[in-house]
């Protein structure tokens, strides 16, 4: 079990279908009627006193509403995919909560098929990366498991391997994503593991032009995605 | 006048043209030649106790050198374009610190032609503006002024304005911006103002298909930008 914040992601993780175990709010912070999508749905309700709000929220600015909410199974062997040809993000043992909640953030907007994090370094129910994914979370179909795992998985299924790597790459909008795609990025530190780089179908690049050598790694994501996303409404 | 911390920042302000005033720096923490760069520049060189150095450096995680920068000249008529069809992001209003870093480096790796602050709302030398920015504060052609100005001034050099927005939008992906353009992006809460709207060459999109409606304004600014830089590096 985990806790969630904010009117906005405790209705995200119900849509998404999470289970809600229960409602801690505050009527002296939260005045609105508890959470119109939840009305109806038999969820023990605990009201608090602000102190004792204030005392239990993680968050500055406070709506009021908090949630006990039951975890998932994350686990490859879950992930279904609608689409023929999915188009997945991969991230290598991103540590920041900040990055990983803009990755979730970035991958809803494109609705991918999955989100996949490898060797994970933080918990995914880590309340930044709520935060930071404003609830996005709750919105992608994410799994985790070890690169050696997530590789295999792609291989079995057939879907290319495009790793962001400054060697041996082509440039990202010469490389076709029409096909089950994977964009695998690494930590803005170090790269992706010689382990993703040695299974690579395709290291891919954005070039550089200024002075400084590396992206903000959310933001290298975004471009090919959307790369990704054009060429696949082009097609 | 203003205060740059850490060696690739203040390397960057100075390779930026920027007038370095003096170095502050402490030899228990910063033990390399004071910056190769400088090395013989008639520059004041200031070495403090390292007590002195954690009560004056603003960074928590310090490099031991800081220096004292004259600021610059930020205003529209000393842009000069040695692309004949400049590539131009323009930000209205953007609050918070990291956001601004987040566009300016970006911009550096777009190698755009000019970043312009529109009603700018920060300090442009806020420490977390260039933090955030890695430096790219001072790699880019920085100018600010109110809207009203910048539409006069991108009006006047036949730029053509591509506001974000969600109203009488194309999709980003349709738009030719070959000829010199300006993506113009607004704040993640208000978005742009009917000033820079009902100026627009054209309202473009990106299609959103997820359960969110809004992105990150650096990630969306960085989408955008990229998709005029594969367009001309195709025509």
């Amino acid at each position: 079990m985990f806790v969630v914040e904010g009117e906005r992601e405790i209705t995200l993780a119900f849509k998404g279908g999470y289970e809600i175990i229960s409602l801690i709010y505050c009527n002296a912070i939260y005045n609105e009627t508890v959470l119109m999508h939840l009305i109806n749905q038999p969820i023990e309700r605990i009201e608090v006193p602000i102190e004792v709000y204030q005392k239990i929220a993680y968050r500055e600015s406070t709506e009021g509403i908090m949630a006990v909410v039951k975890s998932k199974n994350h686990e490859l062997e879950s992930l279904t995919f609608k689409n023929e040809n999915p188009l997945i993000l991969v991230a290598e043992a991103p540590e920041k909560p900040g990055n990983i909640g803009a990755l979730l953030r970035t991958a809803d907007a494109a609705k991918l098929d999955a989100v996949l994090i490898a060797n994970p370094k933080t918990d995914l129910y880590n309340p930044n990366v709520i935060r930071s994914s404003v609830g996005c979370l709750f919105t992608n179909q994410v799994a985790t498991g070890t690169t050696e795992e997530i590789i295999a998985f792609l291989k079995e299924k057939n879907i290319n391997i495009y790793c962001a790597a400054l060697q041996a790459s082509k440039n990202y909008t010469e490389v076709d994503f029409n096909f089950g795609s994977a964009i695998v990025v690494g930590t803005e530190s170090t790269g992706l593991s010689d382990e993703w780089l040695s299974k690579s179908t395709q290291n891919i690049i954005i070039p550089m032009e200024g002075e400084i050598d590396s992206m903000n790694v959310s933001v290298a994501a975004a471009i090919m995605i959307f790369e990704a996303k054009r060429q696949r409404k082009n097609a």
